[in-house]
């Protein structure tokens, strides 16, 4: 299992808050099922590298719903077959 | 049309030198179809969201083959619906 | 005041866990005097630019000390000057 | 020495294109002396964590000055100190 930090965010709207955006994103993200984890700079989630992946090409088709007309997608993933990394045991650092 | 950034590398390989773990990424890239252009902290492609993403699951299954045994993968999308994207206009500025 | 976050791992070691790596690494961060907060996939800083800046370079010569041969640094900021951003304020989205 | 890719933009300025608060951005890299790659996904040096760091300070000032409200500062290091990091040879693979 891998763990990936997802962060999105619009250029171009008329204001820099952008929470308005952010808001269906983070549905798609409580709706997919995987663990998630909420921090200040994104989102994390626990699932298979394809889970993952097919997750953020949800939550980029949310922003783009929410009227977002460009998209800037920050995915980092961290991937471990020795052992399964979780959420839990990556904040033990 | 998107335009992306995709870095790959493994961790815990003995040796810093990581280059033979990233051979087999760039092969899956060029094989890809998808227009690439190399630069110093990434592969950057172009293509729609969901054929980078699809790209992103065969690079991380390339180097697990490899004998990475943890990889940490970082994507970086820029998708614009207002007009398309691409590697060369992106050079520009 | 800007948010931070902040992830630094070492390649090459002889084992894909690298926790002895980032231990001394969130010393430096506690100590700094910033508000933090550990996320799994790095970890959240409060400060000015100036100050976040200051504190990579201090974290970066802690990863040194500690034996790295070779060390990538992600930082992603977020500073806005309309209004102050804090850890809090960006943790309800 | 290592390579960095550096990467600013800001959000809320009502159009998704934002070149001319990036131009201040290349300026400032021109004009500090480094060594630079221009990609399509973010600009590329070569130099010490240190000169990186103090340049990732004065492009956020030059975006400030452009008038951005709120930037967003992605900045990737790859640091090695068993031998000498260089654009020139990262683009090898």
């Amino acid at each position: 299992m891998a763990v990936a930090e997802l962060c999105l965010f619009p250029l171009g709207t008329g204001s820099p808050s952008v929470g308005k955006y952010l808001e269906p994103v983070l549905e798609v993200i409580k709706a997919s099922g995987l663990k998630y984890y909420v921090c200040p700079m994104g989102t994390v989630v626990e699932g298979s590298v394809e889970e993952i992946l097919e997750l953020v090409k949800k939550c980029h088709e949310a922003m783009l719903k929410a009227g977002a007309k460009r998209i800037v997608i920050n995915l980092k993933i961290d991937d471990r077959v020795d052992k399964s990394l979780t959420i839990e045991g990556k904040m033990g650092v």
